[in-house]
Protein backbone atom coordinates (compact mmCIF):
# COMPACT_ATOMS: atom_id res chain seq x y z
CA UNK A 1 0.00 0.00 0.00
CA UNK A 2 1.37 3.08 -1.00
CA UNK A 3 1.22 6.04 1.69
CA UNK A 4 -1.64 8.95 1.53
CA UNK A 5 -1.52 11.79 -0.50
CA UNK A 6 -1.38 13.51 2.72
CA UNK A 7 1.23 11.57 4.16
CA UNK A 8 3.28 11.71 1.60
CA UNK A 9 3.39 15.74 1.29
CA UNK A 10 4.33 16.05 4.94
CA UNK A 11 7.40 13.35 4.98
CA UNK A 12 8.14 15.60 2.01
CA UNK A 13 8.08 18.53 3.99
CA UNK A 14 9.34 17.18 6.84
CA UNK A 15 12.82 16.04 4.39
CA UNK A 16 12.87 19.37 3.56
CA UNK A 17 12.86 21.04 6.72
CA UNK A 18 15.88 18.99 7.91
CA UNK A 19 17.86 19.84 4.75
CA UNK A 20 17.08 23.51 5.79
CA UNK A 21 18.34 22.15 9.09
CA UNK A 22 21.55 20.60 7.93
CA UNK A 23 22.59 23.59 5.47
CA UNK A 24 22.42 26.16 7.67
CA UNK A 25 24.77 24.49 10.27
CA UNK A 26 27.30 22.58 7.46
CA UNK A 27 26.64 24.51 4.36
CA UNK A 28 26.17 22.50 1.21
CA UNK A 29 29.80 20.99 1.92
CA UNK A 30 28.21 19.09 4.89
CA UNK A 31 24.99 18.09 3.13
CA UNK A 32 25.03 13.89 2.47
CA UNK A 33 21.82 11.61 2.70
CA UNK A 34 23.30 10.65 5.50
CA UNK A 35 23.86 13.72 7.19
CA UNK A 36 19.82 14.72 6.05
CA UNK A 37 18.77 11.47 7.73
CA UNK A 38 20.43 11.22 10.92
CA UNK A 39 18.95 15.04 11.02
CA UNK A 40 15.50 13.15 10.76
CA UNK A 41 16.08 10.51 12.92
CA UNK A 42 15.25 8.20 10.17
CA UNK A 43 17.31 5.56 7.47
CA UNK A 44 20.01 6.72 4.94
CA UNK A 45 17.47 4.06 2.55
CA UNK A 46 14.37 6.02 3.54
CA UNK A 47 15.91 8.94 2.02
CA UNK A 48 16.91 7.29 -1.34
CA UNK A 49 13.55 6.76 -1.54
CA UNK A 50 13.22 10.50 -2.10
CA UNK A 51 16.95 10.85 -3.82
CA UNK A 52 18.43 8.72 -5.93
CA UNK A 53 21.73 10.29 -6.01
CA UNK A 54 23.90 13.46 -4.84
CA UNK A 55 22.90 15.54 -7.30
CA UNK A 56 19.06 14.97 -6.91
CA UNK A 57 19.52 16.10 -3.09
CA UNK A 58 21.25 18.92 -4.31
CA UNK A 59 18.68 20.27 -6.75
CA UNK A 60 16.25 19.74 -3.96
CA UNK A 61 18.09 21.68 -1.45
CA UNK A 62 18.57 24.72 -3.81
CA UNK A 63 14.44 24.14 -4.45
CA UNK A 64 14.23 24.65 -0.58
CA UNK A 65 16.94 27.82 -0.45
CA UNK A 66 14.89 29.43 -3.49
CA UNK A 67 11.36 28.85 -1.35
CA UNK A 68 12.51 30.02 2.03
CA UNK A 69 14.57 32.96 -0.09
CA UNK A 70 10.93 34.12 -1.46
CA UNK A 71 9.43 33.31 1.95
CA UNK A 72 11.25 35.36 4.14
CA UNK A 73 10.56 38.50 6.59
CA UNK A 74 11.43 41.84 4.30
CA UNK A 75 11.37 43.87 7.16
CA UNK A 76 12.84 47.08 5.49
CA UNK A 77 9.97 46.67 2.21
CA UNK A 78 7.12 46.14 4.92
CA UNK A 79 8.34 49.51 6.61
CA UNK A 80 8.64 51.20 3.46
CA UNK A 81 4.96 50.31 1.96
CA UNK A 82 3.83 51.54 -1.10
CA UNK A 83 6.80 54.07 -1.02
CA UNK A 84 8.28 54.06 -4.60
CA UNK A 85 11.96 54.73 -6.78
CA UNK A 86 14.71 55.19 -4.73
CA UNK A 87 13.33 54.47 -1.01
CA UNK A 88 11.85 51.26 -2.04
CA UNK A 89 15.40 50.45 -4.07
CA UNK A 90 16.71 51.18 -0.47
CA UNK A 91 14.69 48.72 1.09
CA UNK A 92 15.19 45.87 -1.24
CA UNK A 93 18.59 46.19 -0.52
CA UNK A 94 18.48 46.67 2.82
CA UNK A 95 16.35 43.26 2.63
CA UNK A 96 19.15 41.63 1.66
CA UNK A 97 22.00 42.18 4.06
CA UNK A 98 22.47 39.93 7.12
CA UNK A 99 20.85 42.51 9.58
CA UNK A 100 19.76 39.92 12.04
CA UNK A 101 20.39 36.44 13.05
CA UNK A 102 17.70 34.76 10.63
CA UNK A 103 19.36 36.69 7.38
CA UNK A 104 22.49 35.77 7.95
CA UNK A 105 21.63 31.99 7.97
CA UNK A 106 19.85 32.53 4.94
CA UNK A 107 22.53 34.35 3.22
CA UNK A 108 25.08 31.79 4.63
CA UNK A 109 23.47 29.12 2.83
CA UNK A 110 23.13 31.13 -0.51
CA UNK A 111 27.14 31.87 -0.24
CA UNK A 112 27.50 28.48 0.60
CA UNK A 113 25.86 27.68 -2.72
CA UNK A 114 28.02 28.99 -4.88
CA UNK A 115 30.16 26.24 -4.96
CA UNK A 116 27.90 23.81 -5.79
CA UNK A 117 26.39 26.17 -8.38
CA UNK A 118 29.54 27.19 -10.05
CA UNK A 119 30.79 23.51 -10.22
CA UNK A 120 27.36 22.40 -12.16
CA UNK A 121 26.63 23.84 -15.95
CA UNK A 122 22.81 23.45 -15.38
CA UNK A 123 22.31 24.26 -11.67
CA UNK A 124 25.15 27.85 -12.37
CA UNK A 125 22.08 28.59 -14.88
CA UNK A 126 19.28 28.43 -12.67
CA UNK A 127 21.48 30.66 -10.27
CA UNK A 128 22.18 33.29 -12.71
CA UNK A 129 18.91 33.37 -14.17
CA UNK A 130 17.22 33.78 -10.31
CA UNK A 131 20.17 37.07 -9.75
CA UNK A 132 19.35 38.05 -13.33
CA UNK A 133 15.71 38.37 -11.89
CA UNK A 134 16.86 39.95 -8.75
CA UNK A 135 18.32 42.77 -11.10
CA UNK A 136 15.34 43.15 -12.98
CA UNK A 137 13.35 44.09 -10.23
CA UNK A 138 15.73 46.34 -8.98
CA UNK A 139 16.78 47.99 -12.36
CA UNK A 140 12.51 48.53 -12.32
CA UNK A 141 13.47 50.62 -9.18
CA UNK A 142 16.20 52.62 -9.98
CA UNK A 143 14.09 53.48 -13.19
CA UNK A 144 11.25 54.81 -11.34
CA UNK A 145 13.84 56.59 -9.24
CA UNK A 146 15.43 58.33 -12.55
CA UNK A 147 11.98 58.91 -13.61
CA UNK A 148 11.36 60.49 -10.17
CA UNK A 149 14.71 62.55 -10.20
CA UNK A 150 16.54 60.90 -7.21
CA UNK A 151 19.14 59.29 -9.32
CA UNK A 152 20.60 61.05 -12.15
CA UNK A 153 19.14 59.42 -16.11
CA UNK A 154 21.99 59.59 -17.76
CA UNK A 155 23.33 55.60 -16.94
CA UNK A 156 21.30 52.93 -17.62
CA UNK A 157 19.07 51.67 -15.33
CA UNK A 158 20.53 48.75 -15.86
CA UNK A 159 23.61 49.40 -15.36
CA UNK A 160 22.95 51.20 -11.97
CA UNK A 161 21.36 48.09 -10.68
CA UNK A 162 23.76 45.47 -11.56
CA UNK A 163 26.17 47.87 -9.53
CA UNK A 164 23.64 47.89 -6.62
CA UNK A 165 23.60 44.49 -6.53
CA UNK A 166 27.16 43.53 -6.85
CA UNK A 167 27.74 46.30 -4.25
CA UNK A 168 25.12 44.47 -1.90
CA UNK A 169 26.15 41.04 -2.75
CA UNK A 170 29.94 41.74 -1.93
CA UNK A 171 28.86 43.42 1.68
CA UNK A 172 26.83 40.27 1.93
CA UNK A 173 30.42 37.93 1.94
CA UNK A 174 32.22 40.35 3.84
CA UNK A 175 29.47 40.76 6.72
CA UNK A 176 29.35 36.81 6.98
CA UNK A 177 32.87 36.37 7.39
CA UNK A 178 33.55 39.83 9.78
CA UNK A 179 30.44 40.53 11.57
CA UNK A 180 32.21 42.46 14.46
CA UNK A 181 33.31 44.57 11.91
CA UNK A 182 30.43 44.29 9.94
CA UNK A 183 27.51 45.05 12.36
CA UNK A 184 24.09 45.73 11.26
CA UNK A 185 24.57 49.74 11.86
CA UNK A 186 27.69 49.90 9.64
CA UNK A 187 26.26 47.81 6.80
CA UNK A 188 23.09 50.39 6.63
CA UNK A 189 25.15 53.27 6.78
CA UNK A 190 27.43 51.70 4.23
CA UNK A 191 24.14 51.05 2.26
CA UNK A 192 23.28 54.70 2.49
CA UNK A 193 26.60 55.82 1.52
CA UNK A 194 26.56 53.95 -1.81
CA UNK A 195 23.16 55.45 -2.48
CA UNK A 196 23.71 58.77 -1.55
CA UNK A 197 26.52 58.60 -3.91
CA UNK A 198 24.37 57.16 -6.59
CA UNK A 199 22.22 59.63 -6.14
CA UNK A 200 24.73 62.94 -6.54
CA UNK A 201 25.78 61.09 -9.53
CA UNK B 1 64.03 4.33 4.29
CA UNK B 2 62.58 7.75 4.05
CA UNK B 3 63.14 9.70 0.83
CA UNK B 4 65.51 12.26 0.49
CA UNK B 5 64.23 15.90 1.21
CA UNK B 6 64.22 17.10 -2.41
CA UNK B 7 62.06 14.04 -3.24
CA UNK B 8 59.62 14.42 -0.50
CA UNK B 9 59.34 18.59 -1.62
CA UNK B 10 58.52 17.45 -5.25
CA UNK B 11 56.23 15.12 -4.23
CA UNK B 12 54.51 18.07 -2.04
CA UNK B 13 54.08 20.30 -5.10
CA UNK B 14 52.78 17.36 -7.40
CA UNK B 15 50.19 17.01 -4.61
CA UNK B 16 49.60 20.61 -4.21
CA UNK B 17 49.09 20.89 -8.25
CA UNK B 18 46.66 18.06 -8.63
CA UNK B 19 44.56 19.87 -5.68
CA UNK B 20 44.75 22.87 -7.66
CA UNK B 21 43.73 20.97 -10.64
CA UNK B 22 40.02 19.22 -9.12
CA UNK B 23 39.45 22.78 -7.17
CA UNK B 24 39.47 24.15 -10.70
CA UNK B 25 37.46 21.65 -12.43
CA UNK B 26 35.08 20.72 -9.06
CA UNK B 27 35.44 23.58 -6.62
CA UNK B 28 35.43 22.38 -2.80
CA UNK B 29 32.14 20.56 -3.30
CA UNK B 30 34.24 17.71 -5.41
CA UNK B 31 37.61 18.08 -3.57
CA UNK B 32 38.22 14.48 -1.92
CA UNK B 33 41.04 12.49 -1.42
CA UNK B 34 39.97 9.80 -4.20
CA UNK B 35 39.86 12.73 -6.46
CA UNK B 36 43.34 14.31 -5.79
CA UNK B 37 44.82 10.64 -6.05
CA UNK B 38 43.27 10.04 -9.59
CA UNK B 39 44.56 13.57 -10.98
CA UNK B 40 48.02 12.09 -9.42
CA UNK B 41 47.39 8.73 -10.69
CA UNK B 42 48.51 7.56 -7.57
CA UNK B 43 46.65 5.31 -4.56
CA UNK B 44 44.41 6.82 -1.81
CA UNK B 45 46.90 5.25 0.45
CA UNK B 46 49.67 7.83 -0.48
CA UNK B 47 47.26 10.71 -0.02
CA UNK B 48 46.50 9.64 3.25
CA UNK B 49 50.31 9.87 4.18
CA UNK B 50 49.93 13.59 3.34
CA UNK B 51 46.23 14.08 4.55
CA UNK B 52 45.26 11.82 7.33
CA UNK B 53 41.48 13.75 7.49
CA UNK B 54 39.43 15.89 5.10
CA UNK B 55 39.74 18.54 7.02
CA UNK B 56 43.75 18.58 6.81
CA UNK B 57 43.08 18.13 3.04
CA UNK B 58 40.85 20.99 3.09
CA UNK B 59 43.37 23.15 5.00
CA UNK B 60 46.05 22.62 2.49
CA UNK B 61 43.64 23.43 -0.17
CA UNK B 62 43.23 27.11 1.58
CA UNK B 63 46.78 27.03 1.61
CA UNK B 64 47.29 26.30 -2.39
CA UNK B 65 44.63 28.82 -2.80
CA UNK B 66 46.41 31.85 -1.05
CA UNK B 67 49.59 30.98 -2.29
CA UNK B 68 48.44 31.06 -5.99
CA UNK B 69 46.69 34.30 -4.99
CA UNK B 70 49.82 35.74 -3.96
CA UNK B 71 51.75 34.62 -7.10
CA UNK B 72 48.64 35.55 -9.22
CA UNK B 73 49.56 37.89 -12.44
CA UNK B 74 48.66 41.48 -11.61
CA UNK B 75 48.82 42.95 -15.06
CA UNK B 76 46.90 46.24 -13.79
CA UNK B 77 49.17 47.04 -11.35
CA UNK B 78 51.60 46.05 -13.30
CA UNK B 79 50.89 48.85 -16.10
CA UNK B 80 50.59 50.92 -13.54
CA UNK B 81 53.89 51.22 -12.19
CA UNK B 82 54.80 53.07 -9.63
CA UNK B 83 51.72 55.02 -9.71
CA UNK B 84 49.49 56.44 -6.37
CA UNK B 85 46.69 56.42 -5.00
CA UNK B 86 43.53 56.29 -7.47
CA UNK B 87 45.15 55.42 -9.94
CA UNK B 88 46.98 52.48 -8.37
CA UNK B 89 43.40 51.99 -6.21
CA UNK B 90 41.98 51.27 -9.83
CA UNK B 91 44.69 48.73 -10.92
CA UNK B 92 44.40 46.40 -7.37
CA UNK B 93 40.17 46.46 -7.85
CA UNK B 94 40.94 45.61 -11.53
CA UNK B 95 43.53 42.80 -10.81
CA UNK B 96 40.63 41.13 -8.60
CA UNK B 97 37.98 40.88 -11.49
CA UNK B 98 37.54 37.89 -13.67
CA UNK B 99 38.44 39.81 -16.83
CA UNK B 100 40.88 36.53 -18.29
CA UNK B 101 39.99 32.90 -18.00
CA UNK B 102 42.89 32.17 -15.71
CA UNK B 103 41.76 35.00 -13.05
CA UNK B 104 38.23 33.81 -13.32
CA UNK B 105 39.30 30.05 -12.50
CA UNK B 106 41.11 31.43 -9.31
CA UNK B 107 38.04 33.73 -8.51
CA UNK B 108 36.03 30.83 -9.16
CA UNK B 109 38.07 28.71 -6.76
CA UNK B 110 37.98 31.17 -3.74
CA UNK B 111 33.89 31.53 -4.38
CA UNK B 112 33.97 27.78 -3.87
CA UNK B 113 35.73 28.26 -1.00
CA UNK B 114 33.73 30.44 0.84
CA UNK B 115 31.47 27.53 2.16
CA UNK B 116 34.01 25.79 3.00
CA UNK B 117 35.30 28.24 5.86
CA UNK B 118 31.98 29.47 6.74
CA UNK B 119 31.78 26.31 8.12
CA UNK B 120 34.63 26.29 10.40
CA UNK B 121 34.99 29.06 12.75
CA UNK B 122 39.11 28.55 12.33
CA UNK B 123 38.96 28.82 8.64
CA UNK B 124 36.35 31.00 8.89
CA UNK B 125 38.96 33.38 11.14
CA UNK B 126 41.47 33.01 8.74
CA UNK B 127 39.48 33.96 5.28
CA UNK B 128 38.65 36.76 7.20
CA UNK B 129 41.65 37.70 8.13
CA UNK B 130 42.81 37.50 4.32
CA UNK B 131 40.10 39.98 3.66
CA UNK B 132 40.86 42.27 6.14
CA UNK B 133 44.47 42.44 5.11
CA UNK B 134 43.00 43.22 1.49
CA UNK B 135 41.38 45.92 3.02
CA UNK B 136 43.84 47.54 5.04
CA UNK B 137 46.15 47.22 1.64
CA UNK B 138 42.89 49.44 -0.35
CA UNK B 139 42.72 51.68 3.19
CA UNK B 140 46.24 52.48 2.64
CA UNK B 141 45.93 53.18 -1.38
CA UNK B 142 42.17 55.64 -0.80
CA UNK B 143 43.92 57.37 2.38
CA UNK B 144 46.56 57.96 -0.55
CA UNK B 145 44.16 59.40 -2.91
CA UNK B 146 42.31 61.37 -0.18
CA UNK B 147 45.52 63.13 0.27
CA UNK B 148 46.05 63.62 -3.45
CA UNK B 149 42.64 65.22 -3.35
CA UNK B 150 41.39 62.45 -5.64
CA UNK B 151 39.09 61.01 -3.38
CA UNK B 152 37.05 63.52 -0.90
CA UNK B 153 38.31 63.71 2.27
CA UNK B 154 34.75 63.67 4.55
CA UNK B 155 34.68 59.82 4.98
CA UNK B 156 36.90 57.13 6.79
CA UNK B 157 39.22 55.87 4.35
CA UNK B 158 38.13 52.40 6.08
CA UNK B 159 34.90 52.84 4.86
CA UNK B 160 35.38 53.61 1.45
CA UNK B 161 38.06 50.59 0.96
CA UNK B 162 35.18 48.48 2.54
CA UNK B 163 32.60 49.57 0.30
CA UNK B 164 34.92 49.30 -3.03
CA UNK B 165 36.13 46.22 -1.87
CA UNK B 166 32.37 44.87 -1.12
CA UNK B 167 31.60 45.96 -4.89
CA UNK B 168 34.22 44.19 -6.56
CA UNK B 169 33.47 40.95 -4.68
CA UNK B 170 29.87 41.03 -5.69
CA UNK B 171 31.11 41.76 -9.06
CA UNK B 172 32.55 39.10 -9.40
CA UNK B 173 30.12 36.46 -7.73
CA UNK B 174 27.74 37.98 -10.93
CA UNK B 175 30.88 37.91 -13.46
CA UNK B 176 31.30 34.30 -12.78
CA UNK B 177 27.79 33.37 -12.84
CA UNK B 178 26.92 35.22 -15.94
CA UNK B 179 29.99 36.13 -18.28
CA UNK B 180 27.94 36.85 -21.02
CA UNK B 181 26.00 39.92 -19.71
CA UNK B 182 29.55 40.53 -17.67
CA UNK B 183 31.89 40.61 -20.35
CA UNK B 184 35.24 42.21 -19.41
CA UNK B 185 34.48 45.82 -21.14
CA UNK B 186 31.65 45.65 -18.91
CA UNK B 187 32.97 44.68 -15.49
CA UNK B 188 35.71 47.55 -16.75
CA UNK B 189 33.02 50.06 -16.85
CA UNK B 190 30.89 49.60 -14.24
CA UNK B 191 34.04 49.91 -11.80
CA UNK B 192 34.90 52.79 -13.57
CA UNK B 193 31.84 54.18 -13.04
CA UNK B 194 31.87 53.52 -8.91
CA UNK B 195 35.10 54.91 -8.41
CA UNK B 196 34.06 58.13 -10.32
CA UNK B 197 30.77 57.98 -8.50
CA UNK B 198 33.43 58.01 -4.86
CA UNK B 199 35.28 60.34 -6.72
CA UNK B 200 32.35 63.11 -7.51
CA UNK B 201 31.76 62.31 -3.55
Amino acid sequence: MTPARGDHDARRTEVSMAVWRVLAERGFQGLTLRAVAAEMGASTGLLTHYFPSKRALLKHALDVLEQQAAERPRPAAERAGDAKGLAMLRAVLLDILPLDRENADGNRIWVSSWDVALADPELAAEHAERYRRARENMTRLVADAQRLGELPADRPAGDLAAAAQSFVLGLVVQALFAPQEFPPARQTELLDAYLAGLAAG
